[in-house]
């Protein structure tokens, strides 16, 4: 645990015994990473790939170390948005490097474990660290789910009380949210399942069972991103039904009233015309008869819909 | 069989040579549990996925143990909604331990055998036992999907006679069901294949052909799942077709009445305007004619429109 | 051949050299099943799935005997429902031995050759006698995909000259006995596959060819049912958008002839009002102007519905 | 090169060292083909195939020949309808016989440079014919696909200029097409991939590099075809995306006609009452008031349509 | 660094030991290209591919030399449209030689780096060589769906605002781009793949961690066309939904007017009837009353629509 400008400090702690974490905050200074890289021996691709930070998730067994590029989302107590960040890892046989684009992390449960000298951490070799480090970022994508879960459950409720187009943006925007977590979480999978399969004798025998434990995490949030998608996709059909169903209940509405008064407007209409010679004018009970007419149709064709189920 | 209470009892029967059941009912009592997990020699990897029950179905093989989680879906008596439970097996190998969540399960009527000393269960091993356990907990999954099935025909059917949007909600209901059950049944065959394929020398020769048996049972589970959101996907496609074919005949009917009477009104207006010079008004036959004319041009309307096939 | 009842007449056949086919129709009487299934050495899980009509097809084989279930699906002369009925095959080296689970097959003809005692069958083992009733079962599935192809495509020509709803619900009728049909070959191509591939010495070295065909067949059936599946969705989607065309052409029907009258209505409905001050009322060409101004309007707005391409 | 009458003059050439190709037009003579398939020493299964000709396209190796079934599309110059046969080919050591249903398909130019006496094919064994004339029913497939595709951006440029139901029926034409080319294709693809796996000795090793290339070619028609299906169905969701659009023009139009012109027609309709007493009939500036009103009224009521985006 | 001009001297460099670089310019000199071929002993197939710019990307290795074809996309400066060409590579021990339409491409920053002699170029061999071209097109595609990723960001924020059906026809072309993309990108991962696993002795040991890298890339794209389809489809939905509702709204606005003023249009109409007989006509309080009937319908009916939720 350094910061990045005690690069030289560093690097003297390369052949120590010890276990080390060095852990590079901020990739702005290139010539800093620049010369651990040149310090620990690591190829000038890996560097490339360090410092370019839309990587997709991979491990690479590069013989005297593991390279292992992670995408880290959290979300940053308070706000809203997911924060999501590239951290690439370097296991040599004594020493795990790690590199993160800015300050803030889902690390710092184990920093302090690691500061009060007791748990396993401390123990175990690096590779220990490694997985502890991986175990709190795919540990964290679960508490992101949550939160997702519940938000698509509200989604749904408030549907089911009365579908409007706001909802239909929140419906998207989780949308994009999983494709997001998806697209860094399957790639994941496949690097962890390397790291567990893997014959790399940087990695413990001790170290397999978390590793498959970390292993059936992914597989669990993999699970989970696609009964979500699976969800949301049924939401949105039923909004689209929803939608479907209030259009045609309002057409209904205007059928009704519509189907049932422009006769009637009609037949009003034509009594008040001013032709001279309309005999029905001058009756005596032209009138009285023009409401029974006019109910009677009305009351027929309010059973028409009725048959029709229309209400 | 015995209560969570009597824990050190349990150990006592670890090494006798008899088979054993030993089922933990709640999970509340973690220190029981880490005292059953520690006198057994359990993985403390183990003992955390058996407390934490989000599980996916799983199967390890631990060498001195088995470890299979499972999900078991059940409906009890009188009630409506599925319940769901994590039940983890520890398969040693003249023990089987069953954790699960609370009272309430599928195996009374495995009890109820084991109790009366009769039947297969007695004479073999803890494996069989597992074996039977798994096969009540699978077959209650058909006894679910039986419903499942019941209920979307009922859809269906309620579709086919009239279309109203009471029948989405369920239909969505039913669709979040089968994801459900989906998402606990895929991993579900994955470990009853590893348990089948398996070396583990924890499992005897004879058990394989009740474990093909349980396998070819949850394709079948899967099949019927598949099916069942095919389905389920058609009759939503039919809701839609059905609505828009409802929309449609309820737009049919508001332009015939509306088409026929809007020009007809605009006649019977223009007959109804005060300008003094209107020749037609002092005419003889002017009303006669005007009915005349406003019958013909409904009738044609009438047949132009069942020639375009609206009614 | 033999009637169910005559059980231990079966048993004396099986171990005669010459090759037998017994044909247990009706499963109601578990009796026998029982029976025949201890005489021959049947395992207690074949004979439960046997007893079971609701297998999934598959094959197992179980050293001295393979065990083959399958589904038959018959359309009974006449009838137009699909009758579908588990057959269960027990493949012996002397002696084939099928359940079904009531009478009324597709096996007429082979039974018919047998009894003339003349092609292949005779002169040939068991295993030749299992291929052809595999075949004439295969063989039907093309009898009813080849009507369900003529029913689609008489929906498809319905649907061009009057998309109406009726052929929604028989689409949607065949789309579930595609749904059905799927079920039940695709599991089978598995097991005639594994039949084909399976070293089994029950099946002889001559017979490989032709289960070579059976297995084409089968995937033929398959890709059959595919097509028709894309086929009905195609017909779907053309149901969809020509009910959507229908509902824009009835709109806009709608709209040209209110968006013309309305207006015209309204003007008329002006110089219908009795206000006693009305310039308009009292001059000699009020009348004539009005209609002038009324037809030009309405040819203005038919030509500008003309180059919105509304008709 | 032979009317398939000569059958004995074919059997001739069976064992000549020569290169010969037999091409069997007409598949009503069943005779004449059963005389060749004995001939040549075929199985009857094989020769079964050849007569049905429903044919999936398939390979199989039979030691002593290669059966190969095709599937081959051709459009005959003037017409617009796909025609579609099967074509089966024979391969022994010293002959290529093909069977096709009737006169009429792609060899014509491979016709004419056998004629010749030039080109590669004379001088080359069997196995070389057999992949000119693959190579010719596979470049026709491109060719057929080129006038789909022309077809599709055809369709595509009318829907954007205007959409309407002519272009629907089209564009489900052309996916059936598909849908058919891709039944034919999909086998055939792992036909040519059996062929070019294959280690039969019929095969020469020079034939390899021209196989991997006829394969490269399948690939690619798969590729198109696919390509298309996925064009064809983005052409379908852009036809009911603007039909939706249209139909919301078309709604928007009549709203605002009808919701501008349906209160002033009741508003004139008021002041075409006959009660006795209404003091606005006798008030000198009524008429004037009542325009300013109506005139208003519109406009704010456009206003109001404005900003609601409706124009 | 040739013009296609200088064929000869091309061939006069084929067997010297420094590494040479041979770019071939336009295809329409067939001859030239003829030249080369036989030059280096290339297969007629191979040419031909060449020539033919319609290959799907693919490897062959053909012992002596490499042959890979790839599709390069770029956007020219100042032009919009995407330009696709065709890249044909063929990698003997010392030389490169690449076949490209015409003029115009990506590779000019690693002209310049040739030409400045400095950079790992010009030391390495001609796989290195290979491997920088391949890396320039590749990172070409990013550049090319960056471009496309901001336009559909652009599409959904416009949809956001205000759907139109402008932004239909923008979303179809991105749709379209990405599945020209697509088509370009999958097969050349397989290509790229097989050059990374090959185990041509073309290829020098090193050069494969730059192979693993460019993999790492293709993989990248393909990641990213999908994530871009699946948002892209999302936004469709989008538009689709936003439309529905659109219309939805259009029609409630219809309705509540419609349905408002169409009875008291009615009422309106009666009341200006000529009955002669008409007792309300002269009533004293008629036309006062009249209003607060028409106030009190139409506020009774907006409360309905309210508790409707229309608006």
């Amino acid at each position: 645990e350094q910061s990045d400008a005690a690069t030289e400090a560093c690097l003297a702690l390369k052949d120590t015994a010890t276990v080390s974490w060095i852990n590079v905050t901020g990739l702005n200074d290139t010539e800093a990473v620049a010369r651990i890289g040149k310090g620990f021996g690591i190829h000038p691709l890996v560097l490339e790939d360090i410092l370019h930070t839309t990587q997709r998730p991979k491990l690479e067994d590069l013989g005297d170390y593991l390279f292992l590029v992670v995408r880290m989302l959290f979300v940053e107590p308070g706000a809203r948005e997911i924060h999501s960040e590239q951290i690439s890892f370097i296991l040599t046989k004594h020493c795990l490097i790690t590199f993160q684009e800015r300050a803030g992390d889902v690390f710092d449960e184990i920093r302090d474990r690691l500061r009060q000298s007791h748990g396993r951490i401390r123990k175990m070799g690096p590779d220990y660290l490694l997985y502890a480090l991986m175990d709190a970022i795919v540990d964290n994508y679960f508490v992101i789910l949550e939160k997702t879960g519940e938000q698509i459950e509200g989604i749904e409720q408030a549907l089911m009380e009365n579908p409007n187009s706001l909802l239909l943006n929140e419906l998207y925007a989780q949308k994009r949210e999983l494709l997001y977590i998806r697209k860094a979480i399957w790639p994941l999978r496949e690097a962890i399942g390397g790291l567990e399969r893997g014959e790399s004798n940087l990695l413990s025998a001790k170290i397999s069972a978390y590793l498959r434990d970390l292993y059936d995490h992914t597989i669990q949030v993999i699970d989970t991103v696609e009964t979500f998608r699976d969800m949301l996709s049924g939401v949105q059909d039923l909004y689209l039904s929803s939608m479907g169903h209030k259009t045609n209940q309002v057409m209904q509405v205007l059928t009704i009233i519509a189907t049932i008064f422009i006769p009637l407007t009609f037949v009003a209409g034509i009594y008040g015309m001013n032709f001279e010679h309309m005999p029905e004018l001058g009756w005596k009970y032209s009138y009285p008869v023009f409401w029974v007419v006019m109910v009677t149709l009305s009351l027929g064709m309010l059973y028409g819909f009725r048959r029709m189920k229309w209400f």
